[in-house]
């Protein structure tokens, strides 16, 4: 499949959408195969993709970057075989069944397949929640952390690409959640902070500059859709971690602050080794160790999750604090290393 | 009138009723006498004030603040005899003359009742643009600028209160064009630009964060609303000057950078005297002079217009640079000069 | 002494100094009688008040305006009884036993006189930790927090008034463990986020805009010189609270985000009762209850604390929610307030 | 040369050092050949690029990005054919004609060796500015716009790299001013706002985050630095241009309005066939037409100069916008359409 790719990208309006036109417009392996862009709504169709995103203009015009309206046949016709999914999760509920069904594989950027179990996906209320088709879906769903499954998802027809809060948070913790370090019983807490592109590009009250700048605010307590990804991700039940989202008054990024306590007493150099250890042959993880942590600005526009800790001097409480671009690492920058590794490419390919 | 002023807010909900509200809430002269709050559209009825803006909250809760559902047996009921419309211009074309009908004064926010020239007017495409009963109104209406009309506000009826970007460019242009300094063939440019609360509350493509934030863009070139107000109050046909407003990255504040040629040379020290002169009896300029420019930060969020110059060796050249904050003096506040010019009081009383 | 205070400001340059001034000069009990303005370097001297601060002056020119070079002579000349100190901490050091000894009150903003225990003050490192007279200074110094020392404050001589961060978390808090709900066992964790005046007004690679713009970053992990305040004030030691603060991309404003867990089952309403008492008498408390969390666009150029919370359905979770204006409520405010209390004057006036 | 182009950057510890690291370590042609680095003070010897500028790390740490103490020798003993100044202007009159002496292509970002007329260096007070070597080292530097000289370029041993304002507003008007259209009596106004990268690295009270944030101001009025460029490479002389920068409150980019008077009317479509002839070879200017402005938005991080343009209904009034990102076609990018110039590569190579 690798030597014909032909992706697809439902729901191109939006700002994930966005993204992940210029990831595959300029990937290596995709060169003259422009992605089919289709529109989320039908406002959207016959526009052309640089009226809706001018930065993604070249010089020469952009006649070619037309978004057409939505239809099997068209996609049949083009020879789509890799279709992602940049829409809100009840379109993504309706539309990934069909794909699997005309043999297009599906990487879906929504929270639509991300979730096992029914009552982390209640938040959601899925009318076909419980329908025997869906199940059936969203068993062979892959959670598209590379991170975790890089080799499930070489062999995935669905990808969940995961939350973007979730993918700062889970890999935070998952290193010392794997090895059992952490004292459960004392809780853990992940304090969020996300940009506003995260609440996305429809206007709102909480869109608003007026609302968005200069201010920061809590939001989701004890609520947020995210927090099923962390439960089953990190193993976890929901009494072991507070998950709190708040909304930064900057374009793009988010920064996870997350508090845990060890059982017994750790080093810094013990810490450091197992995180090192952990994401070894992870190209986007930097690791920035124990002295000097990661930073916003650091991650933005790139597609690293970048992770870095303090360790109190008693040994056991530790605080790690994780960063991502919420439209890259958190978005199309993840789906892209899904495709790669679905397509059996470098992980790393286009989006260095 | 002055000792039994009773005010009413049409169109509390907004930016520059959320000023107004707070201004006279706090205004000496009102003490124990609330405005009444009205709804700009039905949905924010009996809502409480606080509610919309929690920035206005005492900590003994704000039960008082109701906003009230319009109308005028209320306003009667309440004995209020000054209406602040702060409405879109539809609605202050329908409700100023049903006000004055009722022996009520009207400070207008809007643009409904600032132009006396209808080729100006077409702009805003008033369906009774022509009507003899709106003629007459307007006839009466006075502009609502106290550097310029203080005498005629005392015993307006109807007080139109100037745009935001007009009253910027307007005091900065208006002791040179009063004096006839400028050289007019040359052309004035205007290059105007504006914090986002000047776009509204209403959620918009515009007003998103992702659009407004690290940005800058050009808007209305050529044809913005406000420049009937600036060839009518400096006396300018169209071909004499260009006004371009920008939208800043900022929530408050407006800052116009003007540039005029004189006929003949000038000094800085003439310059200097011509506006100190000008204003000298204006509590709500502040005069930099020359070496020094106004900032938007400097009157943001006070009732001053900045205003300072720089003119070129050639004694001609000049460059005037104005600011001010687009919700006080550019809207709220000013209105607020008006009621108290209107009410026999000092111009200054509530603002400083 | 209510009838002829008379205050100075050493230390005007900087933010806090500017808010303070802004304050006292519009003060209802200082009418007339304009603060003393006093450099904290050598260069501010002869210069004037709105040189530094623009935003400061009115239309009229501002020559009284002038920062003075400090001398004790001067304050006596002046009349000067009550000294704010708004300078670093070893300048506080240094004048405050000084002003004591002139019979002059001091309201210090730094944080050079507000912790008892010296394990505490060891990260100031004051070379006078442990000397006789500065410990009898400490041991007189009255925690300015008027929610917490109001009857104290009133008969003080020497107010150490708190830290930014601090009064947010100690509001926070105090209430809850005060009754001695928190299962201390547990651990609290306090993750605050500040804007960037808290940073000082001395530029630095921090406080660049290129840093701190579109960026979150935490800082003093474990280590952060508010801590030791915590501590006192809440009856902790340090094992029981993580403290973390954030540098905010927003000029002004703090948001602390903290979590508790209760030893048994609460219901909001006891939660909400709870906070309702505790603050009953605290005009500078705006308790928002469950359900609608504060932001720091509500409190930020206000003297507000505002506080919410969210309990979790088990009961005993708790994410407390607190904001307010680190120039107002976090310094100078909050400074007024304990002039006011010093005074016998009404904790609120000048501050509405 | 083009098959052994070894570069080096001195001064890579700013913005645009930093920006011209990332392109040159990315650029096809240079793979497996990284820059040498070399720092502009002593003080950031011996670093690593990555601990200045995070943003650069890979995730394998990144030993190689060393920067190392400058000398003649390291550059010969490592084959440097093309030096890149990043450093202030003082310091690139003396390193240039040392770099040439050496055989050695210089590509300077300062303003040293821009400007042609004595007169228009003044600005700078260069020490040797009328000494017969430097004359003639002056004599033989190429301006580096491609747009303008890029047979002169390609041939260059000494390239001038523009400034960020003289790019966006030369870019802009140049067209017009070549085909003689603009009435030079009326005069040119090029009111030009910019993001705070260009104001450089070094803190100081105007890169402040708290005078930069939520503020615009205007600076350098009648005597901006690069208004000798513009002069020079528009034809103008001092009295026919008014050029106004502004400190805009986001982190990069560059705005410009400016307003031109044509001799005789012409069309829109005219206007655009003009702009349209005049950049047709060129790759980096995206010529938007009208009625769709540029926005700063869309030319951020991308190496497009955006230029749209408004005609008043007179046919002679015209309002032209250009935008740019200031440290890419405004400075780093630019350099490297340069570099592929100077090595025969294409103009666009390693800026996509």
């Amino acid at each position: 499949m690798a030597d014909s790719v032909q992706t697809a990208i439902l729901g191109v309006s939006g700002y994930a959408g966005m993204e992940l036109a210029r990831l595959l417009l300029h990937h290596p392996r995709l060169k003259g195969r422009a992605p089919v862009f289709l529109g989320r709504a039908d406002a959207d169709h016959d526009a052309s993709l640089t009226a809706l995103h001018p930065q993604l203009m070249d010089n020469n015009g952009s006649g070619a970057l037309k978004i057409e309206p939505f239809s099997w046949d068209l996609l049949k016709s083009r020879g789509v075989n890799v279709l992602f999914l940049a829409t809100p999760h009840e379109q993504s509920r309706e539309y990934a069944p069909l794909a699997l069904q005309h043999g297009i594989k599906v990487i879906d950027l929504s929270g639509a397949w991300r979730l096992t179990d029914p009552a982390n996906r209640a938040v959601y209320k899925f009318a076909d929640d419980s329908a025997p088709a869906a199940v059936k879906i969203q068993a062979q769903a892959v959670y598209g952390s590379p991170e975790l499954y890089r080799d499930e998802i070489r062999t995935a027809q669905l990808v969940a690409n995961p939350g973007c809060y979730s993918t700062t948070v889970i890999l935070a913790l998952k290193p010392l959640l794997a090895v059992g370090w952490v004292d459960l019983d004392r809780g853990i807490i992940s304090d969020a902070k996300s940009g506003v592109s995260g609440a996305g590009k429809a206007p709102s009250p909480k869109t608003h500059y007026m609302h968005a700048a200069d201010n920061l605010s809590a939001y989701g307590v004890f609520g947020h859709r995210h927090t099923g990804e962390l439960l089953e991700q990190l193993g976890l039940d929901r009494s072991q971690i507070i998950f709190t989202p708040h909304l930064l008054p900057i374009p793009r990024g988010i920064l996870a602050t997350s508090y845990v306590t060890f059982k017994e007493k750790k080093t810094t150099a013990e810490v450091d080794a197992l995180y090192r250890d952990f994401y070894a042959g992870s190209p986007f993880v930097r690791f920035f160790g124990s002295g000097h942590l990661p930073q916003i600005q650091y991650s933005v526009r790139t597609n690293y999750c970048d992770i870095g800790f303090e360790l109190d001097s008693d040994g056991r409480r530790c605080v790690i604090v994780s960063c991502l671009d919420n439209l890259l690492k958190g978005a199309s920058g993840q789906a892209v290393e899904n495709l790669n590794l679905m397509c059996g490419w470098g992980e790393a390919e286009g989006l260095a």
